[in-house]
């Protein structure tokens, strides 16, 4: 693992760190007093417990402040102080909750150290099939993660496979309690992805949940578990999914399944999160009954009440996989008997892959004006971090973290405000850069689907990789991710006469885009199949419009680096240069996804660009 | 390594084998004495030796028979006897020379056990980064090679990485010469696959042909391997292809490249393969008018005469890549005075991957037609061969490589005697099964061409694995095998009009492709950009011919398992059943062939089957 990182959105601790205490209250005052020196500060400033939660609140107090708040929530407050200080903003908040309960990040980490689908190097804590990490770098990371206010971390992928499904074991349960450590100072509990299957590897010889051989197994080490570890958060369970086992094997529901776990877990105060992406990835191409979005809704709302308390369903944020625009899942909006986390990937799978700059925060307030309402409590995150020097690959992927932490604390996206706090706090800018590179941040989503998902479109992704176009890459294989154009037709009918998809949302949303004359046009063929003639409302024809925004979305991402040009010599120079070679693979990226997009769907619909720019034969 | 094999097409041997001797002769009577011994008959047989070459002749001598020939030819003769005597054959022959001198097997065996391409198994010479085997399988599979004439064979792959890089190195020497000793009673040589780039990583630091430095190592190292192994056959290389190393690299062309190893070798009487398989497989889609099936032609044919006596240029069978349906590279047809050996691949890559039932002889016929005359001395295939206990993965394509070496002799590829010749020596069937089983392999190619490649169109296969259909997985790809296929227009245009491969042909075959509606059927949009409704001269239109023959491939190669199953009681029943799973295997996979290129083109087309069978939306 590489040792040394970046200070990200933290310059004032200069990657010091406070020595490690038992003691919460005595940690968030060393914490205070070496950011204060960090920031060359002698304000004084006194911390007031106040309860046991996670609120905190910061008042002026004659010359210097006061921050009010539970153990949790006095070092949070410490934490925001300081870079309310260090952005050059007014400290005072008045008391302020975090909206989701439980702020997650999932790593993909594999002991390998591999990280799947992971863009900034290797793993923090694994090598060689081994806990493998530098203490220091866990904490840094550990405290970048406190500061935005998580307060939970799994480190291993969900994809568990041996030795990782060994972590729970006795041979683990001290390496596991150790890193465990490194995290408890900063309020941050650890999950584990658990292999479902792990008991049918000893006494018992199966995983059926109904077994009651595999029901005390499970009772035996998780008591285990958490006589080492009394505050692990919990388990994390991929079941049936991409083909890891879970109840489905033994003829048993996710509820039945589910309980298996949650039981002895509740008997420790710990939760199950479990995850919904459940589909068949094994479609047959020829069936077009099978829609893959309406999976996760149809294998879980018959079973709201079903599952205890302690229980959190895992949910993507849209009914396909972190696509860059989706509808939002319906499931959210469903089972209002259960626990649910709305899950977000900060890993750029299908996003540009931490080589294209996209900002996620505008794709995140879609999301949350369509759930507003919906009780979804938690929230979660599939992380971007590895250990490169800047930790996230693009340097400006860190925004994407840190947004993540502030909208799980506040409930809201406000991208622009996310984008300049950290933009403040990372780099010294006068007014005209930081505008600069804020609206460079705030573009970027809308650039990136421009230049690759046409209006709703999916799955154009190169197959394995998920970077680059291959239009048809997905076409014929088992994953349920087909586009089906023809030279008439293009788009997908999930409406009532369609594949029925829209019926899973209440009425409000389905009238969003039921018709599609009145559909909201940028998931216009996400729930309609269409002639390519069809006319959008500003009058031009859909073939048209994505002709015009596969060359403007190009254009746009080539302009990136003209606009991170003009701020050289007012970033870092290493970082300069780091991300132009970013910027302009992205341009060659964007080139790509245009022409092979455009050629496409004009070898297709055999209808040139009204305005005569070149389309490849 | 798994040690037990079938005993292939030598019963009568049951997997015995002589002890080894120096003594040519000696170990061809022991060979004789032992296989006379297996097949239970006490015929008197002499062996004349008359000269030193590879030819001989079996004459009847009284009760018995007399086999004349060189020492080597001794050998071949003493197998052909024995091999013909047990398929129940006339042993007499005239006098039978070789129709190509080098006949040889590529192995694309990796030290790491596993084998690129490689459909039965691991590799028979390596294991874990280390020549690892059984003598005992090595010397039935030199025997197995040696009885049907073959007599040069390379262990390692073509594409050389670390280790296989130094299996010329002192290192390596003796491994290398051990393995040869095996090789060596049977009348084969080895070849060894090395890396162009070599002496960059010794003392000259560079790989330039022209350097005297680099020069000089060669020499040096040279030296060193004949002293080691005086009979070697020498190198084989892959050079500026797919990423290999070679002298593009340094600036010089291939004769300049070829006499840096060649003019060492031939002091040792040693020969230099040098791979023509050179193209830009970093082709940017866009670009029309570089055609990949015209780089060989091009990057060879002004060296002609410049290449030294030792070099043989290996020329694929095809412009493009061992597809099912090509036709002649003319490669093959140039460089009158350039050594030249004709490359096939029994690996079965694009035709099936020993699931699929494909037997080569048909296709072989094809290309020698248009071969004739032209001045190819040699041959080469690459291997179908592993550790498997059929030696194929496929029992069936066992007859591949039996055919390969007769077609390697005879010069001619006589499909149905070859395939005869085999059952009748590798299974005891009455004529009624035997004519089943011949017709079954004398059907299975164009059966796997109806079902896969539309009248030329090749390319079709999934990326990466290269078995079953993704019809445009490499159609964005830097690879130069575009389809480019529209609502319009479907082929390639390759005429005069077109990339103007065809101009790399003598006129009579020019002559055979040039005006679509005389063009040979078979490889009409090889040769032809048409529309959907071009007639072909039955009166149909292109695309219901295509539709037809993907209908009809899938039937049949559905059928191949009921045709298999009437033979069911004749087989031995472990054959039987292992080969029935991959008829199995091959009904469905020529489904999926069927349904994805009929889909495909409907899509573009829009236009029904006109016999109203099911294509899918």
């Amino acid at each position: 693992m590489r040792s040394s990182c970046s200070c990200a959105w933290l310059p004032f601790f200069n990657n010091t760190l406070s020595p490690e205490r038992e003691d919460c209250l005595g940690f968030a005052r060393d914490e205070l007093a070496l950011g204060l020196r960090g920031l060359g500060l002698s304000v004084p400033v006194s911390l007031n417990q106040t309860g046991d939660g996670e609120g905190f609140s910061i008042q002026a107090d004659g010359e210097g402040w006061s921050v009010s708040g539970g153990e949790q929530g006095l070092l949070y407050g410490v934490y925001r102080l300081l870079i309310r200080l260090s952005g050059g903003l007014d400290p005072a908040l008045p008391l302020t909750q975090p909206r989701f309960e439980l702020r997650m990040i999932n790593h993909w980490d594999n002991p390998s150290g591999l990280v799947e689908r992971g863009y900034a190097g290797h793993s923090l804590f694994f090598s060689n099939g081994v806990f493998s990490y530098l203490p220091e770098r866990v904490r840094l990371y550990a405290r970048l993660l406190c500061s935005i206010g998580i307060n939970t971390v799994c480190l291993n992928n969900v994809n568990v496979h041996t030795p990782a499904d060994r972590f729970i074991m006795p041979e683990y349960l001290p390496e596991l309690a150790k890193i465990a450590s490194l995290f408890r100072p900063f309020g941050i509990r650890l999950l584990v992805a658990v292999d479902y299957s792990l008991p049918a590897r000893f006494e018992p010889g199966t995983a059926d949940p109904l077994d009651p051989a595999v029901q005390a197994w499970w009772k035996k080490t998780i008591d285990r578990v958490y006589q080492t570890i009394p505050d692990l958060r919990g388990f994390l369970i991929k079941a049936d999914s991409e083909s890891r086992p879970g109840p489905y094997l033994y003829g048993r529901d996710h509820a039945q399944g589910a309980k298996l776990l949650s039981v002895p877990l509740a008997k420790h105060g710990g939760i199950l999160v479990w995850r919904c992406f459940v589909y068949n990835c094994k479609q047959d191409w020829r069936d077009t009954a099978t829609d893959r979005p309406k999976a996760a809704y149809s294998n879980y709302t018959h079973l709201d009440g079903r599952f205890d308390a302690n229980v959190i369903l895992q949910i993507k944020y849209g009914p396909f996989d972190f696509q860059p625009r989706e509808p939002l899942s319906p499931l959210l909006l469903a089972m209002p008997r259960t626990g649910k986390a709305l899950e977000v990937q900060l890993a750029q799978e299908y996003t540009g892959q931490q080589i294209d700059l996209y900002y996620m925060p505008p794709q995140w307030e879609e999301m949350l004006a369509d759930m507003k309402g919906a009780n979804v409590r938690h929230i979660c995150a599939v992380s971007n971090i590895g250990d490169d020097f800047n930790w996230t690959g693009h340097d400006l992927a860190q925004a994407n973290l840190y947004a993540y932490g502030r909208m799980a604390w506040e409930g809201t996206a406000c991208a622009a405000r996310f984008g300049g706090e950290w933009i403040k706090l990372t780099y010294d800018l006068a007014m005209t850069e930081h505008d600069t590179l804020l609206d460079m941040l705030m573009d970027s989503r809308e650039i990136y689907v421009q230049y690759t998902a046409p209006l709703g479109v999916c799955w154009m992704v190169t197959t394995q990789s998920h970077y680059g176009p291959q239009p048809e890459g997905y076409e014929y294989t088992a994953w349920g991710t087909y586009l089906r154009t023809t030279s008439d037709l293009l788009g997908t009918n999930r409406t009532e006469t369609g594949t029925g998809f829209i019926l899973q949302y209440p009425p409000a949303i389905q009238e969003k885009y039921a018709d599609p004359a009145e559909c909201d046009e940028r998931l216009l063929l996400f729930f309609h199949r269409l002639p390519y003639t069809f006319r959008m409302r500003d009058g031009r024809t859909l073939i048209q419009r994505i002709y015009d925004d596969h060359f403007l979305g190009a254009a746009r991402a080539g302009a990136l680096t003209d606009r991170w040009m003009s701020l050289k010599g007012h970033i870092p120079e290493a970082v300069y240069a780091h991300a132009l070679e970013r910027f302009e693979r992205q341009a060659a990226n964007a080139r790509e996804w245009r022409d092979i997009v455009n050629t496409y769907y004009f070898r297709y619909s055999r209808i040139q660009d009204e305005r005569g720019r070149v389309i490849y034969e």
